[in-house]
C-alpha cells in the first residue's frame, strides 16, 4: 500500500454522520413533512384484478364530491407518457390492466381523506381475463399473453453468452455438480414510504420534490412526460428531500410521480402523493424471484473448469430496471473465482405479477446464492476443503476475467483468511452447529450501464476556510455527505465539519447518473476530489508567490498552508483566502470538476470492463439449527470486505451491518407472498422483516488494498453486505445438519421438511 | 460604438421580467409567506424616550404569560454583539437609550398577538435625559453628548478634502455664488416590509431567511454575532427571499435580525420577526437630512473655477452606512462637470434622532441638489445660458477628475442634447410654467467601498442547452435575473428563458459585496459573462475537433453551434452537449468565474478611481406653479442617461421611471417628520409617498456609449434616476415663477412663502 491510514487526518476517521443530530432531533424534513401553500393531495386507484379488460369507468360521483379538484383516468394520460426501461408502462392504464398494481384512476383533493373518499366513488366495470403467474409456464408456447400485442411473454433481451468452450470443459472436468435454485420476491422495506410533490410555475416549468436515487435521470423522465403533455422546452427541477432508504427502489420513476405531475398541471396547484405502508408494499417494486439452473465443474485439484447457468426471472407485468439485473448477475457468474469457460442464458418473462425493480446487489445475491451453494457442493464432491477450493480459485490482482473485467486490486484472499480466523471450519462444531462461507465480487468503481457513468462537483470556499460542495451524488441515508466532506477536508487540510455538502437538487447540483451500483463513494468521491484538487492548485499558486517557493512544495494540514520544514512560510488557510480575495484582482476560490470513470459499456459481444475496480468479500456464518423446530439461529457472523480504503470505518461498518441484516432477512425470513398476482402480506409482521431485534453479532473486518483509481484508494461498498449472506447461511446449515436448502427464504418449515427427508 | 444593437440576439431586447408571472399570480414567496415548522414569532419593544437612562426593567409578567417562549433585555445580549459601520450599536440597549428607535426588550411567542401582549407586560422605569436633535447644535462645544463616553457628537470621519487651490481660484473667479441648502429625512418606503426568520440546526449552525441586499456581508455580520454568543467556527447560511424593494435600506444588518438570532438560539426553534408598516417607518433607517453650504465660481466664459462645499449630516443616535455617504457625495462634488479646485468638508453628527442608512443615490441626490441649483444661480449671475454653462463644463471621455475618477465613456453631452430637444429652455413658456435641467454623474462600473468589489458566478449547462447560473448578485425586484439571463443567453446563443438564475443563498451563490452602488449589472453581469465565456471556450474546443476547424471560428446563435459560411459544420447546441457528455472521458459543461473590477479604494489621500466607469445623465422638468396655492405640477419630465448599453431597455426604463418618481417625491412631497426625535407620520398618507397616481409622463432617452469594460458595453443605472430630480424641479420652479427653494421638499407652503417674500 502506498499510503497508510496514519498518513491521513480526516480520511479513515470514524466521524459520525453529519446529519445524525438533525435526524435524531426530528428536524430532518422528509417528503411527509413538506407542505406547500395551496397544496392538494393525490391518491391512486389500483386494479381489482390481476388481468382484466376495463369495460367502463364512471368518475362522475368522484368529480362531484366537494373538495375534489381533479379526477384522472387512462384517457387523460397523453399517449406518449410511458415509464420504465423500455417505456412499456403508462402511469394510468387504459382499456386493460395486467396486474393488481396497475393504476386505473387518480384524484386530487384538498385532503387525503377526501381523495380516498373520491376513489371509493369511482365505478369501474371489469371483464376478468386469465392471468399467468408462473414465469416458466409463461414461457410455454401456448401460454396466455400478458401483452396481447407481443408474440411472447419473454422479453427480448441479449443474455445468451458463451465465453470459452463450456462443453469441452465439462467433458474434461473431474467433478461436476448441477442443481436448481430458486429465490423469492423481497422488497426494499424503506422506512420512509414513497412520495412526491409536483408543482408548476407560471411558465409551466415543473418542480418536483420526490424520493429518488436518480435526480438527473428522473429529470429526463419528467421532461419526457412534459413533452408528452405538449409542454416543450420547459425546465424540470428535481429536488430529493431527505429520504428514509433507497436500496435501489428509487432507480426508476414511478406512476405516482407522473400522476402527481398530471394532477398538478391540471389543478395549477402543488399536488402531493404520499404512500402509506400498504401502498408501499403493493405499488413499489420488488427484487424479482428467479429460477436458477447451475452446473459447474473442477479438475481433480479443485480448479474450476466451467460454469453453466440459466436464469428465469419473473419480470411482472411491466418493465423497469429489474429486467436489466441479468447484466449484473453476469458479473459473479463470469467472474467470481477464476473460471475460463462460462455459459449464461437469462430470460425475463412477463407475468401478471407485480413488476420488479433494482434492489441492493442488483441480481448479484440471486446469482451468488446459486454459485456459492454450488461451490460447497462441488468441494464436497471433489473431496476438497471448502475454504481451500475458494483459495485455489480466488481472483487475483492483474486478472482479466472471461467477461473482460480487469481486476486491479483484489483482497479476496485476505477476506477469506479473515473469515477463517474468526470461525471454525474444521467440522468440529458441537451438534446442530455449523459454519459456512461464501465470497463475493461486486462493482466497486462505478458501473457503466448508461451512456455516462459520470458525476460532477462544484466547490466554493468562503473567506474562512469553509467549503460548499455541490455534488451530483445523492445521499439516501448512506452518508455520502460524510464521505464527500471527509475527502474534500483531507485534500484541503480542513475538518469534515468545515465542508457543507449540497446534493439532490438538479438546479444546483451537477449531473450524476444516480445512486446505484455502489458507485457514489468512488465516482462522486473522485468528482469532489477533482474539484478540491483544482482549488488546492489555485491556492498553492497564490501561496507560491507569497512564500516564494514552488507551488508543489506547499502543503495543507490543520487549516494551515505551509512549506514543510520552513516555519516562516506558513499561514492559516482562512487568512490566505482573505488575502487572495482582498488583493487587487482578487478572487474567491471555486472549482468545478466532472469525473467519468474510464470503464466500459458492454458492447454487442457482451464483454467489457464495466467498473474501474471491483470490491471483494467473504462472509462467514456460524449457525445453530434446532432439529425439532427447523429454526435457524445465527450465532456469529463475519463479513470481511476489500474496500480499497475505508474513508469512514464507522459508516462503512454501518453499510456492512445493514447489508448483512438485509441479507439475513433474504436468507431466512423475508418474502413477499403473492397469490395469483396479489400481494398477501403487505405489512412488516407478515413480511417478516429482519429487524434490530433479530440482528446478530456481526464482525466486519476491513481489508484495505488502496485502489489506484479510488479516491484515497477507496472502492464502493454499498451493496456487497447483502450479496453472499444467503449462501453463507445455507452452507452453514448444511455443515450443521447436513441438509441443503436451495429455495429462499430458508424457513423452519423448509428445514424441517429437508431434515425429515434426509432422516427418512 | 464598436457594436450596434442589431448585432445582438438577446441583449437589447425588451424581455419582460422572468418572475413577473409568478409575482402577478401571487406565487412569489416573501418573508411574510414563509412559515417553518414550529416557528415562533418575535416582537421588539422600543424606547419610550429619545434619550433616557433605563433604571429598571421587570419582565416577570411577560415571562409568565402563556405562549411566551423567551424574553430578552439588553442584559441577554453578549457584550460584543454590535451592529453598524463602526459597531456602536447593540441590538438591544442596556442601561441607556439614545433614540425612540432604541430596542429595550424582545419576546418570542407562539403567535404575534401573544408576543405583542407580552411586550405590553414588560415594565420599564426610565430617567429621561436632555435630548439633542439638531446636528448643528449638537456640534457646539457645550452640547449635551449623545454618547457620554465620546468627547464630541461629531464622528471621527476623514472628509476634509482639498484638491487644487480653492482660495486662489476663488480670487481669480469672475463670478461666485454661495448658498445654503437643506434636505429632509426620507425613507425607502419598500412595499415589502422588513422581516427575518432565524433557525439553528442541531450543530448550532444558523440559517437566516432575511430581507437583505448584502447576503455575503450579512453572513459576516451574523458570524460575528454568533462568535459574540460563544458559537465559534459555525456556519451561517443567509437566504434572501423575494423582497419587495431595497433601495439601500438593506445594506446593513438590523437589530431585528440579530434579535431573531438570539431568540432562535434561546428557544431552539425558528423565530420570525416581521415588521408592520408603522414599525417599518420607525425602526428602519432613513436618508439623513443634510445641511449643505456651497460656494462655486466660474471665469467670464462660464468655465468653472472652483467648488467649495461643506456638509453637515444628521447621523442619528447610531452609525450605519449613512455615515459613509460623504464618500459618494464627494463624487459629484469633485467630478460633476470639469472643476479643478475642490474643497469639501463633511461632518456626521450624532443626535438623538433615528439613525440613517444608505438610500438610492447614497448622498448623491443631496449633493447634486445643491450643486445643480447653484449651477443655475451661477449661470444667471454670469449671464450665461443654463444649458450652455453645462455644455461648457461637461465631463468628457478621457478626463481624470481632481478626485482621480477616470472618465472612460461619457455621454453627458448627448444627454443634455436629448433633454434640450424635448423641452423649451428659451424662457418662452407660458406664465407660471418653467423648465429646469440638472445633470448627474454616478458610479456605473462598481464602487470599491469594501476590500473587494467583486462578484462570483458559477454556471452549469444540462444536456439540452439549459443553463443554471449561480450569481453572487442579489435581485431585489430590479430584475437582475433578467440581466444575467440575457447576458449569458447572448454569449451562448440561447434564449433568456433558457437561463435559470439562482441568487440570494450564501450556501449556493458565490461571494458578492452586495446590491448597491448601481453595480449589479456591471459587476454581476461581468462575472456571469466571464463564466459563460469559459464554458463557450470549452464548447468551442470540443466542436473544434468535431468540425476540424480552429476553435475561434466557431460561433453560437439560435441554439446552434456553427462555422459561418460552412453549412456542413453546424450542430444544435443540445446535440453537441450530449456528444460531449456521452463520449469517453465525457463531461458536462460547467465554469466558475470571479470578477473584481480594477477600480480603486480611496486611500488616505482620499483620491482614487472608485469605479471602472461612470454613468451620466441629464434630467429636464417642465412644471407649472399655481401662484395661488403654491402647488407645483410636473407637466413633462425627461430623464436621459448614458447607460453604456441597455441590456434590457424595458427594465432600464423601469429603473429610470422608478428613480424619477422617487426623486419627485424627494423634490416635492415626501418627508419623515420628526419632532424631538419622534417620527410623527409613520404612514404612507402623512408621509406623502409619491404613488402611481402622482406619477407624471416621463421620457427616458437612452444614450448608448458602449463602455469598454461593461458587459456588452453596459454601465450600472440603478440609482441615477433619482439623483438630479430635485434640482431639475427646483430649477424649473425658478424658471416658472422666479423663486428658488433651497429646502426640500418643495411643498406648496414653501413656494407660497417664497412667492410672498418675492412679491413683498
Amino acid at each position: 500500500m502506498s499510503k497508510s491510514n496514519s498518513d491521513f487526518s480526516v480520511v479513515g476517521k470514524r466521524i459520525p454522520k453529519l446529519d445524525a443530530a438533525q435526524k435524531a432531533m426530528g428536524r430532518a424534513e422528509y417528503i411527509q413533512d413538506i407542505k406547500l401553500p395551496g397544496m392538494l393531495y393525490g391518491r391512486i386507484l389500483y386494479s381489482k384484478y390481476a388481468h382484466a379488460n376495463i369495460v367502463k369507468i364512471d368518475t362522475s360521483k368522484a368529480v362531484a364530491l366537494s373538495g375534489v379538484h381533479a379526477v384522472l383516468t387512462g384517457e387523460d394520460v397523453p399517449e406518449k407518457m410511458k415509464m420504465g426501461f423500455i417505456k412499456d408502462n403508462p402511469p394510468i392504464k387504459k382499456g386493460k390492466v395486467c396486474s393488481f398494481r396497475d393504476e386505473v384512476a387518480a384524484v386530487a383533493a384538498i385532503s387525503p381523506e377526501i381523495a380516498k373518499k373520491a376513489l371509493d366513488l369511482i365505478e369501474i366495470e371489469y371483464e376478468e381475463q386469465i392471468g399467468i403467474f408462473d414465469p416458466e409456464k409463461a414461457m410455454e408456447k401456448d401460454s396466455p399473453l400478458v401483452h396481447g400485442h407481443l408474440k411472447s411473454n419473454v422479453l427480448k433481451m441479449p443474455w445468451d453468452i458463451h465465453y470459452g468452450d463450456v462443453e469441452k470443459a465439462e467433458k474434461e472436468s473431474a467433478f461436476v455438480v448441477e442443481d436448481r435454485f430458486t429465490t423469492q420476491w423481497v422488497t426494499h422495506c424503506c422506512l420512509g414510504t414513497s412520495g412526491a410533490i409536483a408543482l408548476f410555475d407560471a411558465n409551466d416549468n415543473l418542480t418536483i420534490h420526490t424520493n429518488t436515487q436518480i435526480p438527473s435521470l428522473a429529470q429526463k423522465d419528467f421532461l419526457e412526460s412534459l413533452k408528452a403533455m405538449g409542454l416543450e422546452n420547459k425546465r424540470v427541477r428535481v429536488i430529493k428531500p431527505i429520504i428514509g432508504g433507497g436500496f435501489g427502489s428509487k432507480l426508476d420513476t414511478y406512476a405516482y410521480e407522473h400522476i402527481a405531475i398530471l394532477l398538478a398541471h391540471k389543478c395549477r396547484k402543488p399536488v402531493k402523493i404520499a404512500f402509506d405502508r400498504v401502498e408501499e408494499f403493493k405499488a413499489t417494486s420488488t427484487r424479482q424471484p428467479t429460477i436458477i439452473y447451475i452446473k459447474q465443474g473442477c479438475d481433480k485439484n479443485g480448479k474450476l473448469t466451467f460454469r453453466d447457468m440459466r436464469m428465469v426471472l419473473d419480470n411482472g407485468a411491466h418493465t423497469s430496471w429489474g429486467a436489466t439485473t441479468p447484466s449484473v448477475m453476469l458479473m459473479p457468474i463470469s467472474s467470481l473465482y477464476r473460471v475460463e469457460n462460462v455459459k449464461y442464458v437469462a430470460k425475463c418473462v412477463y407475468t401478471n405479477n407485480t413488476y420488479s425493480q433494482a434492489m441492493r446487489g442488483y441480481g448479484n445475491p440471486q446469482a451468488t446464492f446459486a454459485i456459492e451453494s454450488s461451490m460447497d457442493m462441488l468441494a464436497e464432491k471433489a473431496g476438497i476443503d471448502r475454504i481451500e477450493i475458494r483459495r485455489i480459485n480466488r481472483n487475483q490482482s492483474g486478472d482479466e476475467t472471461p467477461q473482460g473485467l480487469k481486476i486491479t486490486t483484489c483482497g479476496l484472499e485476505e477476506c477469506i483468511d479473515a473469515v477463517e480466523k474468526e470461525l471454525k471450519f474444521d467440522g468440529k462444531n458441537e451438534k446442530g452447529v455449523g459454519t459456512g462461507i461464501a465470497s463475493l465480487i461486486h462493482v466497486g468503481g462505478g458501473a457503466r450501464i448508461y451512456g455516462s457513468d459520470g458525476c460532477g462537483a462544484i466547490l466554493k470556499m468562503d473567506d474562512y476556510g469553509k467549503v460548499d460542495v455541490f455534488t451530483g451524488g445523492t445521499d439516501m441515508g448512506q452518508g455520502l455527505d460524510n464521505i464527500i466532506a471527509q475527502i474534500v477536508a483531507e485534500e484541503l487540510g480542513l475538518l469534515a465539519e468545515d465542508i457543507n455538502v449540497v446534493h439532490s437538487d438538479t438546479d444546483i447540483c451537477p449531473w450524476d447518473v444516480g445512486a446505484h451500483a455502489s458507485r457514489s463513494t468512488f465516482v462522486a468521491g473522485n468528482a469532489a476530489l477533482g474539484a478540491a484538487k483544482k482549488v488546492k492548485q489555485k491556492i498553492q499558486k497564490f501561496a507560491s508567490k507569497l512564500f516564494d517557493v514552488p507551488a508543489e512544495k506547499i502543503e495543507f494540514k490543520d487549516k494551515l498552508v505551509f512549506v514543510p520544514g520552513d516555519q516562516e512560510k506558513s499561514m492559516p488557510l482562512g487568512k490566505l483566502l482573505r488575502k487572495a480575495h482582498f488583493s487587487p484582482g482578487g478572487t474567491m476560490l471555486m472549482a468545478e470538476y466532472f469525473y467519468d470513470p474510464d470503464n466500459q459499456n458492454m458492447g454487442k459481444e457482451l464483454k467489457g470492463n464495466m467498473s474501474m475496480t471491483y470490491s471483494f468479500g467473504a462472509h462467514g456464518a456460524k449457525v445453530k439449527v434446532d432439529e425439532e423446530t427447523g429454526k435457524v439461529e445465527v450465532l456469529e457472523y463475519v463479513a470481511a470486505h476489500d474496500v480499497g480504503r475505508a474513508i469512514n470505518p464507522l459508516l462503512l461498518e454501518g453499510q456492512v451491518y445493514g447489508g448483512v441484516v438485509m441479507g439475513l432477512g433474504y436468507a431466512l425470513t423475508e418474502e413477499v407472498t403473492v397469490k395469483d398476482g396479489e400481494i398477501m402480506n403487505a405489512n412488516f409482521r407478515d413480511y417478516k422483516l429482519f429487524t434490530a431485534k433479530d440482528a446478530v453479532k456481526i464482525k466486519a473486518p476491513i481489508i484495505e488494498t488502496d485502489d489506484k483509481d479510488g479516491p484515497f484508494g477507496a472502492k464502493g461498498i454499498g451493496e456487497p453486505g447483502c450479496v453472499p449472506t444467503a449462501p453463507a447461511i445455507a452452507n452453514a446449515i448444511y455443515d450443521a445438519v447436513g441438509v441443503r436448502i436451495k429455495d429462499l427464504p430458508i424457513t423452519p418449515e423448509k428445514v424441517l421438511v429437508a431434515l425429515k427427508k434426509k432422516n427418512d
